[in-house]
């Protein structure tokens, strides 16, 4: 579990509703593109937006689709008890992993954090992904934080809040192995920058991209996973016009345009009051789709 | 509407359920005292962490209690159809006006929430606050989307986010007067900076401290916005142990903590994973109280 390509799907909506269809078709092409996990519900499948209800939709939909890939689904929410009621519901689905972030309204304390990640830690019976997401969660993992809770019962993975540079990546996943458990693994996020925290040593590409366009990542995962720099630089290189786009405007707001653009799904996809990326930076996405295809 | 004094109660929970009885002792302290406002459901009465049922409920109780004191409540959501639902229940139930923050999971952009208080605007019949609490929300207002937000119809308030000092308090509110209808007050949040900011020109105090001690408050309000700058200095003296306090650990634990050590509500009376003060802040609380009676 927690090692190789994890893709995150969007959750395509339709006024507020999700839209099953689509969203089916979107999981069957992660599952012919064989990525290691399939992870519904993440930042980028908004799974703060939705109800228990269409979260456990989402996951059954998921499981229904994934054939024998295991799926991994997001649990955050702002209440511990409802936390521990979303970690029911979605183990009984059947998913074999599950992720959390420290998701909250008053930014969370240190000890706040700890004690929610230790709650949890001892109720749920299929491994925890650490889920470190500052933009989003406003919350900031102390490196010590980050070790005592890796060392909890049921960890299975961090998923690292994006790196800077490769250098930075080296540094902190060298710093993180030192202190954790051997079985806890480290995973990327922020598709910019994971072809050099792969190379660098991290486990797992937990990607946006890929809930999309799985098989060039799958490709690229592949590649940096063997330590094939070269050529995981010249799959990464196909990708640079968009990692720009996302480092200015964020992974999420491109990439719901880029499926509305390519007809993947309806638009507009995101809950209101998001949206996707409009006026002068969708005419720059649609010009770079234009001039190059992804798979 | 939308003047003087607003006390923001906590909502006490019983392991996740509100505990209505206490809930209506705090109510009744409020209309006892004659503050301006009763304002449940602010930050300070974790409406995020409430279910659209759970504040259906508060409402009703509060409105039950408040005598004829206007009730304001806010109905802060991530989705806009969320918001629009709280809305209707909130007017539904009686509220005299409605607070909103641009709540997000995804920080919004600055359009993004142009358009989201466009929507909730024109959708209300009763007047709207615009809530603005960075340290919750995670969202900066640019000086021009307040003022543009501000020109929406049904605009009748701005709860400003806590001014650093005197000096940037009228700055501020002297920047606003000029580029806002007249009919939008100004609010001031961030207890420990509100004598001065109501001296420098703000209408309304949006209190935390209110929400458990309104008298002693009341008194302050009155003191500033007469002008009296010594009396409002005296009556401010008196709860710069408790303000220290705020600066360092955030007003709402510090309040929870208060009410719990008085008796006034049980403990832990937060939502989990929320934590009121512990250890040696806590005992620092704890000498506080034991030295200065507040009312």
């Amino acid at each position: 579990m927690f090692k190789g390509l994890a893709a995150f799907p969007l959750t395509p909506l339709i006024n507020g509703r999700v839209d099953e269809k689509t969203f089916v078709s979107l999981i069957e092409n992660l599952a012919a593109a064989r990525v290691d996990i399939i992870a519904p519900l993440g930042s980028t499948g908004s799974y703060a937006y939705l109800s228990r209800k269409q979260r456990a939709r989402i996951t059954a939909l998921t499981i229904g689709a994934a054939e024998d890939i295991p799926v991994i689904t997001s649990i955050g929410a702002l209440r511990l008890d409802d936390i521990l009621q979303l970690a029911d519901d979605a183990q009984r689905a059947g998913v074999r992993g599950l992720l959390l972030s420290p998701l909250s309204y008053q930014p969370l304390s240190q000890e706040e954090a700890y004690r929610l990640y230790e709650r949890v830690a001892h109720a749920v019976s299929v491994p925890l992904c650490i889920y470190d997401n500052p933009a989003t969660t406003g919350f900031t993992f102390t490196q010590e934080l980050l070790c005592a809770v890796a060392r909890l019962p049921n960890i299975g993975s961090i998923k690292l809040s994006p790196f800077s540079d490769a250098a930075q990546a080296a540094a902190k996943i060298s710093a993180l192995r030192r202190e954790i458990p051997a079985t806890v693994t480290l995973g990327t996020s922020g598709d910019p920058q994971a072809a050099s925290a792969l190379l660098a040593g991290a486990d797992v590409f937990y990607s946006v991209v890929a809930g999309l366009w799985p098989r060039d990542i799958r490709a690229l995962t592949d590649a940096a996973l063997k330590g094939d720099e070269a050529q995981a630089a010249a799959l990464n290189e196909k990708f640079e016009p968009l990692w720009e786009l996302f480092r200015r405007h964020g992974s999420l707001r491109v990439i719901a345009a880029a499926a509305e653009i390519c007809g993947r799904v309806a638009a507009p996809c995101l809950p209101e009051p998001l949206l996707s990326l409009q006026g002068e930076a969708r005419a720059q996405l649609q010009a770079v789709l234009s001039q190059q295809e992804y798979h």
